[in-house]
């Protein structure tokens, strides 16, 4: 942590200042410059402390210099985390084989739950996404079927051996979400929920955490932090477009953001081309691009007739768009160095 | 609700996309440009109806004309909404009176926040604020004292006669802090936890609904439209800056939203120059932007040692740089056809 | 200026570290932290030193703490500037009275300026604007008048003393624009065209300076930097709105950047509202904003039939709107510690 | 284009609106909705007409419908355009082959350059880049060599037949700076700079066009556009990052935007990954990701030791950094369907 004095600090400010730092057990080490004078700080530094010191009289700024987050960082783990979704043998995030997740936005039926689970799994995909409860930006939209879409989603987990994630969007439906599906989503606008983080925290399922609209690379990091500090060590990272000036997609992919991420946690990463994009035929080009970042996996929007989807259906895939996404997936993988299981292999499991 | 069509777009694309919107209950009126073709519809337009044509081949775009707010919109109501917060003679939003609400960030004890409260109601405040529970970006920051700050906050409410807002974070904890605060608080991370909104839909309590860092004056307005649309009509809506690339704020303070969401709806619009601007010093000229520009009241962090503040010290006034800013304040409310309560008025209520 | 070394660095690279540091004239202060060790340098740090060491291996960041802006910076003034427009009374930019300039966005013709500057004058302006040369998006829109339109400018400020200010462009028209304006513009575009800067700053004439549409407030002083390291030192801030997310007006107005800039420079600072929200509705609160949060003076679009406007008629505002704003104007000037020109004593002039 | 209406707009004004648009050369078709009156135009509708209507009394809102551009549209040109630089064989960008272009940020000096251009071409780079002009944010950081510079590309050139680009920032340099160099560079700070790309216009030399840190894709296609629109039918697109509030990188890939270019205009669509990242170990995801998403070439800052460069060296490769990198390209780019030159086959030309 370094603090950095405002011109003409005097002496009984400066020494406040190192006081309060090492009261809080940190050692201080000061360097006067000709315009600026800097006090270093250095020890176990905890987030709260750049706070603490931030408000007294002289300080101009502090920077903290070690990273605030414990358990997400690379340091906390001996290699990268694999998060296991199901018993399933193609639900895995972060080892070599890359996840691939596909389904609804919403699921709107038990027959075209089905039908896109069937299509999905003879592409390739290991998991089956489909929406329960939905967050929409206005109450007068469409807002999922609910308790009977979670039970449309267990019934076809039994019935294709996929995995599903959902999503849960309060607290006090944590257990009964985690009672149908392999794992548990926090979608963008409740990255930084930190009651339902907290919750998801105290439970042993894995959760699928997307990033914020406007939320930094670190703020992910942290809000991932909530939910292992709660006792929950599976947290999938999802990149799905931020918020920027540019209207010529629905949000704007920071691709970046997967070699970044990757460098920072042990934690795996994975990509929502259809959210990024928010067009159907941008699906396939961002897929691979998120590929060749170093992503260790997809969720794509999938829908049997996207003109008639309830929600999303500008940038959903048809089956046979998806297939072919797949298809021509499977060299940019290869590049990367990642496998992609083999439709048929998947069906045989 | 316009869409426009894909260049090349066939007859029986054209059929099918009239056939759905006016299996919607629209009208639909066809003209076909030199270049492009476009559909207009006319009738109630819901905002479900958009992603539901907005799918179909050939469509390129849909546009929206009509608003998507009903409740929330100025259509809605014969005048603008006076939001009473307590029984106190100076916690109105949206009256003639300039609503001021001032206190610490965080609730960090009861003697701390009784000699705020004082300092406050002194310099003319109508309202107090203190967070009971915070939503903190690191799991490792402090996060509020929870129950024990409500009850102090009721005490205080008691001795002082201020009405108190503080914030709530969980849909479970609605009817606690419903019970002990006078209007609740949504903070900037949950303007999108749609479940949170609904909970507070069902009481009958003021909510203060503050704008996300990356929400859009139209998605503050549905996000208030979601409480609304439960049954509460009482909510106030504040701005608290956004999210941008600028660096020497903590947020950019976006006061052009202020005469924007005058004009679009009946609810009473705050501004908090704290969290916007995010130091000190920037905490009086962005007040009197906000009511220059139009602003129903403001909410500002005061702590009586902002140099001790266990959060937020940096932007915090201590109580003679709040009082201070009050007199100075005076002129540009009345400048805004505003008044301000006489500090003396308010101790005698 | 800190160097915050990368975990594992070994000594014969922090040695390499420290010497470049110290060929550049810098003493170096080593901190060895649990998790990382910082270098301090202290001395006359140049803006090239930073890059000049972080490209060195083991170096993980490089963060400045003397601000890079030299003739910009407070430090370099002993008071704010005074920049004086023509010979008028009014056009004086960073002292007490407000300065207000006002006109067409383009010169349209000869009559339709004579007749905006009399009303702007008649409504207390002490400086004419109107645009010779347009930067345009497309090639295929209006874009001025050209020298034509000089010719007038010079004309009216004849016939009605007012000082005009108008935007250059290019390198090769500087002496052109000189000989005719009283103030050169740089637009919001070209505000890192640095080879205009440098041009500007070889002439004495004062120089508008307009912030870029992503210009953060640093790079803001560093683009005046520019222009007084050349020999000018006549330059005027224009904080006109940046671009952000928010869709509901053209720009996000700043209006933190008029306090954050007033703090940092001696050079004064003024504000267009017009441009900022891109509606003829929010010009007057978004000025009285900018004044009450301390801006030296305000620029805004006028003309006599916005509805005719071959430019920006959305956000113009017709002369009696200009008057209405002028007269709302007076109290927030005087409460912000301001005084704002009589018209009848500037037509007197 | 449809202009909406503001709620109550009478007959008189409709009627006027009206007679604009059909003076304009548009026919106008009239739709009364419950809410709201629409009025559709068909017709060659102009950039300029928005404007000329969008001031008019009764106004709400003017969407186009049909896209701004004429010439960088896809509908303007039989195929995707190739532009080729120089005479040699491996600098065409918008075919099969991917180009590669490598080189410094600044050209130091002849030695370095020299030593830069032979590491590029052995691992399979086409084309030369190197700074003559650099356009800095601070008036005291290094800023180029000038005119020696361009002297030391053009006699690489010679000797290495590797065509060069460089960047130009004043329209007086425009003839020198072709004479000099294959290729002229519009950084992203002078994108709008519409006196320099008119005077590109001019010329018969290919324009390496940069996107704006805060220009939307339409602006940049309206930029290529003023240069086409003089008669340079020459340009090559640059995605080089946008700024947005993420801080982890310089700038933010927005890697979408190529498949939206690709999809509107028929010019070739490159991209920075030194510039977008802002660090060394960025650069190979981001040129992956691009290549991914269909670039048809990169732009790459090489230089022989990153550690001492003048500029940029955080995010320049080494040469054996380029060189790996190369080597694992070639999977990426034939996944997309891209040939990549063999370095033998490069210098045996």
């Amino acid at each position: 942590m370094v603090i950095t004095l405002r011109a003409g600090t005097g002496q009984a400010e400066i020494d406040r200042i190192r006081e309060r730092a090492e009261s809080l057990g940190l050692r201080t080490f000061l360097t006067r410059g000709e315009s600026r004078t800097i006090i270093a700080c250095v020890g176990l530094v905890e987030p709260a402390h750049q706070e603490l010191v931030g408000g007294l009289p002289g300080v101009e700024s502090v920077v903290r210099i070690s990273k605030p987050w414990r358990l997400a960082g690379r340091a906390a783990s001996a290699g990268s985390t694999i998060v296991r979704a199901g018993d399933g043998p193609g639900a895995q995030f972060g080892g070599r084989e890359l996840a691939v997740v596909a389904g609804p936005c919403s699921v709107e039926g038990m027959a075209m739950l089905r039908e896109t689970a069937l299509a999905v799994r003879a592409a390739g995909a290991g998991m089956l996404r489909g929406g329960a409860f939905k967050p929409r930006t206005s109450p007068w939209a469409f807002c999922g079927l609910g308790i009977e879409a979670l039970e449309f989603l267990a019934e076809v987990r039994r019935e294709t051996g996929l995995p599903v994630v959902t999503e849960v969007m309060d607290t006090r439906q944590v257990d009964l979400v985690a009672g149908h599906a392999d794992v548990l989503q926090v979608g963008a606008r409740n990255m930084q929920n930190f009651a339902l983080l907290q919750e998801l925290g105290r439970i042993q399922r894995p959760v699928l955490l997307k990033r914020g609209l406007a939320a930094s690379v670190s703020e992910l990091l942290l809000a991932a932090e909530h939910v292992l500090a709660h006792g929950n060590r599976d947290v999938i990272l999802c990149e799905r477009g931020i918020r920027t000036f540019e209207t010529a997609t629905r949000n704007t992919l920071d691709v970046a953001a997967v070699p970044v991420l990757k460098a920072e946690t042990h934690l795996p990463v994975i990509v929502d081309p259809s959210h990024a994009g928010g067009r159907a035929e941008l699906v396939a080009p961002l897929a691979f691009a998120a590929v060749a970042a170093g992503a260790d996996g997809l969720i794509i929007e999938v829908h049997p007739r996207p003109a008639e989807a309830l929600s999303d259906g500008e940038q959903s895939l048809a089956p046979d768009g998806f297939a072919e996404l797949m298809a021509r997936l499977r060299p940019f993988a290869e590049a990367a160095g990642r496998t992609l299981a083999r439709p048929a292999a998947r069906e045989a499991a």
